[in-house]
């Protein structure tokens, strides 16, 4: 598995694994913004195999329903950018018309706000109950210490 | 087939289309933008399904090589957002390190730069040459005056 991007790394909160993908939180709970990081070398979305593409979208789009049963939205954001990490990394971001950027994007936005390590562990269990027996939980201390 | 949300009409040029799906070129020369329109009510791109998400993924990728085909490029950003107008679109947005936004992304951002006439006409032949068979070429006139 390669070693995540420092940059990713510091922004969110690790929440486990899809096969080979890593689903990570942004650090913000103004939206419901999950990063998913397939584990290869390619850096741009275009250029990964097609069935890689379609199973990535499938899992991104699996995680946009989960995101919209934890809260209530009006939009998902889905989105391969990577301006300035290159890891290859896809977003997928809840957003409600009275977010703090509506209808902006949230890439450059503020303001930030922390999450509670408590609605970290519900958030984990969630995605165990909710979105499938492929889901590894994982949390940032354990990756830390099987590294 | 759909009528194209008067936005995404006012905003850019149409190009032509690939099958069902309409494809624009934003009204701005300081990046190659194009906008993938395809013939849909379903407003979220999660909830198209699968099938129609790979094939509207591969003409996105398909696309992608053509923008790096027509200018250098660092970087392409493919992105489902319709936060302002909700009709099913995704964009392909060449990027360059010297660009006027660049590493933030293209929503929402200045400046604007129109195309030059020409410059349509040059990249609808180059869409024909480069892209494929099932791409049918129009002018926005060509569009006014079929409606």
């Amino acid at each position: 598995m390669r070693t995540l991007d420092p940059r990713l790394a510091a922004d969110t909160h690790v929440m486990g694994f899809f096969g080979d993908t890593q689903v990570l939180l942004l650090r913000n709970a103004h939206y419901p913004w999950l990063v998913l990081v397939p584990d290869t070398d390619e850096t741009e979305f275009h250029r990964l195999p097609l069935a890689a593409q379609s199973e990535l979208m499938a899992l991104a789009s699996r995680l946009a329903v989960f995101i919209e049963n934890w809260q209530p939205l009006d939009k998902v954001n889905i989105a391969a950018i990577g301006n300035v990490v290159s890891q290859m990394h896809l977003h997928v971001v809840g957003r409600r018309c009275d977010d703090p950027c509506w209808p902006g994007v949230v890439w450059g936005a503020e303001p930030f706000k922390a999450y509670e390590a408590e609605a970290l562990d519900t958030l984990r269990s969630r995605l165990v109950a909710e979105v499938g027996e492929d889901y590894r939980p994982i949390a940032q201390l354990d990756l830390k210490k099987a590294t």
